[in-house]
């Protein structure tokens, strides 16, 4: 590409450093910022910064949080015996969004991938065990991408927490609601069959 | 979207204001900026204010600019006698990147459209008048998009023009190169035969 101007071309590679965001897509998004008002590029900015500089792990389940303690370890409400365990952030907020989990949650920050160098040493391992030393939990709920790498990881904690009397499960496998048996792949359908629950009609 | 943080959720809000970045996207990308390193971050939003406070617009032909006269105004290897008249930046860039044009440029900042209350007025066109009153020019190249808004404003300046001696030409307009016949669309097919141009065979 060829810019006439260096500011809007450092600009450019600035967004195209972005995932997903190649240099025209950049480019529409630096035009589009050029066409703001300036109070409104500085928020955009300063928004940015504010983040980096302020966020915080939550002391307690490390998920991001505005305080030392996030939003969902200080909430009364929510039950401190469960505690679910996922891969990053993005999980906790796709379990939030179903509206069905009360417990609180311990964010590993990554899963145990040994090609990538990253040992159970990387992972929140440790502060879970603490958490569950300290008495109050009595169910660990594995909610872990059920991937080969995943699969490790669940068993690898599962193994570490065997001592404790706390009860350890994982979040449900089968086929997805709404779809259809011919596309399920057959390690899910197979599964799914051995795991067959019990039918209950509903009484309404 | 249920965020635990209210830092995050403004950020993610701020680059969901983007064009095409939706809410899921914007929390990849925040997410993305989280895991690099402050520097690289701060470096991120300086370049954005950087450039939305100190870029201007060439005083010549309006293109985006780091001086007062772009670089393509003020290269001294350019012929000012031919103008490629423009509707904005993204179109010099275009034209630029194909290497075939050695003129100089006029950005008009858009096109006539009165159903969005764009007359003549509020692009510059008074400009490109006062530059062909100059004197240096001799040719304006008319490459704006072969739309009716397009045609409109090509037809509009080129009465605005008509009185001074220059030549006034438009890009060629025809059927695409590696384009199938087939697939061209009759006006474009029909334009481009009765336009058609006398056969050279190239001598090596």
């Amino acid at each position: 590409m060829n810019f006439s101007s260096k500011l809007l071309e450092q600009a450019v590679e600035a967004f195209a450093t972005l995932p997903s965001i190649g240099k025209k897509t950049a480019l529409r998004l630096v035009l589009h910022l050029l066409q703001e008002e300036p109070d409104a590029v500085a928020h955009f900015t300063e928004t940015i910064d504010k983040l980096k500089k302020h966020i915080k792990n939550c002391q307690t389940c490390h998920n991001l949080s505005d305080a030392d303690i996030c939003v969902i370890c200080s909430d009364i409400h929510r039950n401190k015996e469960m505690v679910c365990v996922v891969e990053s952030i993005r999980d906790v907020m796709a379990i939030e969004n179903t509206g069905q989990y009360r417990g609180v949650y311990h964010v590993l920050g990554g899963i145990i991938k040994p090609i990538e160098g990253v040992g159970p040493d990387q992972l929140n391992i440790e502060s879970l065990i603490q958490r569950v030393e300290a008495g109050t939990v009595k169910e660990i709920v594995m909610a872990i991408s059920p991937t080969i790498e995943g699969e490790t990881t669940t068993f690898y904690i599962s193994k570490q927490l065997k001592k404790y009397d706390i009860q350890i499960s994982t979040i449900a496998r089968g086929v997805s609601f709404g779809g259809e048996l011919q596309y399920a792949d057959e390690l899910t359908l197979g599964r799914s069959i051995v795991a067959r629950t019990p039918y209950q009609i509903s009484q309404k």
